[in-house]
């Protein structure tokens, strides 16, 4: 096994110094190990942005105006133009897209039911910070893929610039009431924890995916104290995000 | 007042023939009241598309399959996608969109609630029956408009394509269980008698509306009997759409 990606934000930029930049795609898939792998990952995401969609969605009918009724309504449908372009690729992988899918319904599920938020602001907060650390979760393993499939994967978590009118909306509720800022400090705490229960099951089912971050003869992986620095970074960002909030984390 | 589009379907394929094709635009919104009514039918379609967008994605909870919840999905986010340049306009008319949205909640949303599937189908012929009827009103009452608004209007109605999905799904159902066509054969006849309700109400409240299809001295209107063969057509093509679901309407 090789190095990590180190602390620094290798994995975020997609830059060619990524450990999977030489990973040759075509080559990389005559291994079925490396494919189903991919097409876990690939599963796992598009279920994982359908639901978001749907969640979202949802967190509309809780919107206190019309304006904010859209602002939502915008992430959600941002969430699901990502969906296509997963299930063509996995398609063109050989693989059945909803049969890929199937085995991360239950843990995304059992997230969203964990973490139903009682209001709009718990629902803002759980689409930043919930859709955030996915996102570096899964932009971390992109880096150890090949490029083809990174860049997907990268497309597909692209922020559509909604960050701004969250944090506007959460800050200036909590400067209204300040009372507000330690429910929703716990709230994203929550959601954290949630989030790793759910990430742990996952990876302790699906043996490709564990395999796939343990790396292999011609790729790169991670050791433990890789996987630790990860999960440091993580943990970093979701504290950035919620400072950005204007939350404790 | 002049004479109405008639019985053709020259409302529909929107060209040179129609009343309003000869209304000159920048023209027509120097009259207060043009412009009023146009905002007040932007708003109205603006709304309306909004709260489709809300209904198919919690129909969606009802999918049988995963592949349901996507189709499904794809028809939400179509209607969403409408919005944006539907609100763009009513503020290059001067307008606050979600000002001009506000006086159509209330029958929107009664209509939705009067009229939510209590499974699947309900769901799908809703989508298809109901979008439909909606579609027609508007490019009835389109063809009365300047080119510029008439072609926003016709462009924000699209189908998507996703007619075919709806009637394959009841189609393949009713096959399976002969006894669902009676009942969604009812639950077409409710939309319908749901759909005029509101829309009657909404007529007799948005004074600007029904004065732009009673016409001016410069531009068509609708006399009673254009207004009873418009409620023909209308009515027609609904049986059209139930027949083509292999329903009584």
């Amino acid at each position: 096994m090789t190095e990590s990606p180190g602390d620094t934000t290798t994995a975020e930029s997609g830059a060619g110094a990524a450990p999977g930049a030489g990973i040759d795609g075509p080559l990389a898939f005559q291994d079925p190990a490396y494919r189903e792998a991919v097409v876990d990952l690939l599963g796992a995401i598009a279920y994982g942005e359908i639901s978001a969609f749907e969640r979202l969605s949802e967190d509309g009918r809780l919107a206190p105006t019309l304006e904010d009724k859209v602002a939502i309504g915008s992430m959600a449908t941002a969430e699901f133009a990502h969906v296509g372009p997963l299930l063509d690729r996995m398609s063109e992988l050989g693989a059945d897209p909803y049969a890929a899918m199937a085995p991360f319904r239950s843990a995304i599920d059992l997230f969203h039911e964990h973490t139903a938020p009682s209001d709009w602001y718990e629902g803002l907060i759980k689409a930043f910070v919930g859709d955030g650390l996915a996102n570096d979760f899964y932009r971390e393993i992109a880096a150890y893929l090949d490029t083809g499939t990174r860049d997907l994967i990268l497309a597909s978590l692209e922020d559509s610039g909604h960050s701004r009118f969250v944090i506007d909306r959460v800050r200036s509720a909590i400067a209204a009431d300040p009372r507000l800022g330690g429910r929703l400090a716990l709230w994203g705490r929550r959601l954290m924890g949630e989030a790793l229960t759910q990430a742990q099951r996952v990876a302790a089912e699906r043996d490709a995916l564990s395999a796939l971050l343990a790396g292999g003869v011609d790729r790169p992986g991670l050791d433990l104290a890789a996987i630790s620095r990860m999960f440091t970074r993580l943990t970093e960002r979701h504290a950035e995000r919620m400072a950005e909030l204007g939350l404790d984390s």
